[in-house]
């Protein structure tokens, strides 16, 4: 039986996992291919470390031109991470007519024009499944499955450490600190957390999934960014009371011939499936035109599941290789020649419900005057609450109100107009409330 | 641009929405394959129907030979449903060299092994994804997202006819044969539900996903298959306050070289997504050894989620086409090599937890003499609920005992000595309660 020789950039904790996988499945891997797979090369920055996993039958290296000048080897799998030696790698590997494996939505997001034009220039594979959501196949969903619907929205779970702290936030009251501490503890958030809970990864997920769902080229400087440091456990409770969780989500649909490309907290209805995905999981409602809502969930991070996903990749270009064929299905789903130049839009031209939390004195008038700046700006009020009464005429309480459905920019003069109203005693926190059309 | 002619049997409900999405997204479908779709003949019982859809450029016959021996006509698609005729139709198809589309379950699981020999042996692809949960690409999940991973468990929620009638009962405590009749009044059950509410739909899905997970060809009749009738509005409740969601599960695993397979109502916990899913809605929860626990969500039936799914299959064919392959997935996962026979286990074999709810009367001693028995065959208790005495000793109370894994036969054994019992006043109802590797 033929084998596949791949080479591989990377051997920490994916690149490790994905070995062991090869290693332990290959019986079920050969049935389903016919033929055999092999990391034979592999490059790392220091070859002398020791690895998890035995490496005897892995010829280890410093050097890239060991892989990627060797003409046994058929499939490149990039997991070094970053965005420079990582593009470096990817952009050598196809110049050298090797299709790539990567996990590496960094890569895919800040430099998605540069790698994709050569993608197509070339007309060979990429596999990025592990890229989005780990190793829940959705890329593959949006590229097959949904392949004959318009991509009518999109919006995702896609960072389980911010989910994680969500959920531990609203399972215990307990602060950003606590629950983001505890993460860390567990392995669930990194000693410098800011990539994930300032939303960064979430935005580099949403990158590639725009690209897949409307055939263009957004990067990440595109895409608006928020993360959840800014979420109190008050805000949990208060949302809870009117319905709704609290989650990161990364939203996308075409409007008006523009791309909405957006991360930032959104309040969830607790009835909605998104608001029951909790911890370290992942999941991603794709909304199509003719199937409707459809979600896909699972583990979105850790080595044996993004190993998984990097496998299925490494299986596909293998039946590719199989066929006698570069690639079938289009790297962003859509053919070279239908490529859009679409545009992000504007923060302040989306359109969506709000959540409002006032911090004010308890004054007669208080509500009549925020009420009226609002209605000033086209905001329309669906609830407003005042949960609690002041012991002291010094001490602020909290008015939540909820609007209708409004401009962004009309919402934000509206904020501009109240702060520096004198019964203003806080900051006022806004949180997006996600609808869904499927 | 090349336009691929597409030959349909079959213009019902699906069919049409198949014909119109084609139509109606046809410049999304050119922009992603490259080249256009178009249905140009179809072959139906009755030519001279009125359809809801336009048909002037559809060249409509009843001579299957009309499609079958155009040369021109280079994708089968099947959705005339039934057994005997359409697999005339299928097997008609791939003797002339034509690739085929089916959404026909039934089909699929009944003749599996003459269907899928024939599919092996021309080495053309058979699109089946709108055979299985509707729009949902769950089987595009088996056969290349999860294509590294040993599939470990297979759950799912596939009928939603039942999921509809068992939400229905559980959200307003409605006898079965009062939400059935409301689902066939919304059209969400047919006139005659046999084949919905006894399990058989979901039974023949489950073929087709045990045949994908396990490239085996196992039938509809190696299944073992219980429906929703028996379930009752306390049931739902005892199993709630024991937290528990009842649903009928499609339930596939490998097991010491054989496979479970078994369609059957399930307590499943409440804090388990698949309790989550609610109303029509179809769930498949996959599990795979790296991957760990994934699940695909959507809708499960209805023209345009089923119309979207195979569309999608007409794609991945002409895809295919396009590359000037015959197919690139092997239709089972596996290569024919590969093909394994595996056996379903009886059932008298398989081990699981169980509810059980006995009506009794309220006698001294009952509870030491069924507990006894149980102990006798093996069976040990988790929890036991007497949840009111009776007004009357001839008045029969409800025991529900919740047992630890147990073996099947044991079970069934120890329910036999305890039905004679002069206690016992009425049939004892028992629901298998699901466990999830992930």
């Amino acid at each position: 039986m033929r084998t596949i020789k791949i080479g591989m950039f990377g051997l920490g904790v994916v690149g490790s996992s994905v070995v062991s996988i090869l290693r332990k499945n290959q019986d079920i891997i050969r049935s389903r291919l016919g033929m055999g797979l092999k990391v034979s090369r592999a490059v790392v920055a220091n070859p002398g470390k020791s690895r998890p996993i035995p490496t005897d039958d892995i010829a280890i290296s410093s050097d890239p031109s060991t892989i990627l000048d060797d003409p046994e080897i058929e499939i490149v799998v990039e997991l070094i991470g970053g965005v420079d030696a990582a593009g470096t790698v990817v952009l050598g590997a196809l110049n050298a007519g090797k299709p790539v494996v990567t996990a590496n939505k960094a890569l895919l997001a800040e430099r998605a024009r540069e790698i994709f034009s050569k993608v197509y220039e070339t007309d060979l594979s990429i596999g990025m499944e592990a890229s989005v959501a780990g190793g829940i196949p959705v890329l593959r969903s949006l590229k097959e499955g949904l392949s004959g619907d318009h991509i009518v929205e999109i919006s995702g779970i896609v960072n389980g450490t911010c989910n994680y702290i969500l959920s531990r936030m609203s399972a215990e009251g307990a602060p950003f600190e606590e629950a983001l501490a505890e993460a860390q503890r567990l392995g669930f958030a990194e000693a410098d957390p800011a990539f994930d809970v300032d939303g960064y990864d979430a935005a580099h997920k949403l990158a590639v999934l725009v690209n897949l769902a409307y055939g263009t080229m957004v990067e990440f400087k595109d895409i608006h960014v928020e993360g959840i440091r800014a979420i109190t456990p008050a805000d949990i409770g208060y949302a809870r009371q009117q319905g709704y969780a609290i989650k990161l989500l990364a939203i996308a649909k075409l409007d008006d011939g523009e791309v909405e490309a957006r991360v930032h907290p959104c309040l969830v209805a607790l009835d909605h499936m998104l608001a029951s995905v909790n911890g370290v999981f992942n999941a991603v409602f794709l909304t199509g035109d003719n199937v409707d809502a459809t979600m896909s969930y699972g583990r979105g991070a850790g080595g044996e599941p993004t190993g998984s996903a990097v496998v299925s990749d490494i299986i596909d270009i293998a039946r590719n290789i199989k066929a006698g064929i570069r690639s079938k299905i289009p790297p962003l789903s859509v053919v070279a020649e239908s490529l859009r130049d679409l545009k992000v839009m504007e923060m302040g031209r989306i359109q969506t419900e709000y959540y409002l939390r006032f911090q004010v004195l308890d004054r007669v008038g208080v509500l009549a005057q925020i009420t009226r700046v609002m209605g000033q700006n086209n905001i329309s009020i669906q609830s407003m609450v005042q949960p609690a009464r002041s012991d002291h005429p010094d001490q602020p309480v909290q008015v939540i109100i909820l609007t209708h459905r409004a401009r962004e920019a009309d919402e934000m003069k509206s904020l501009e107009e109240i702060a520096p109203l004198d019964f203003i005693a806080g900051e006022t926190q806004l949180i997006r409330i996600a609808r869904f059309t499927g």
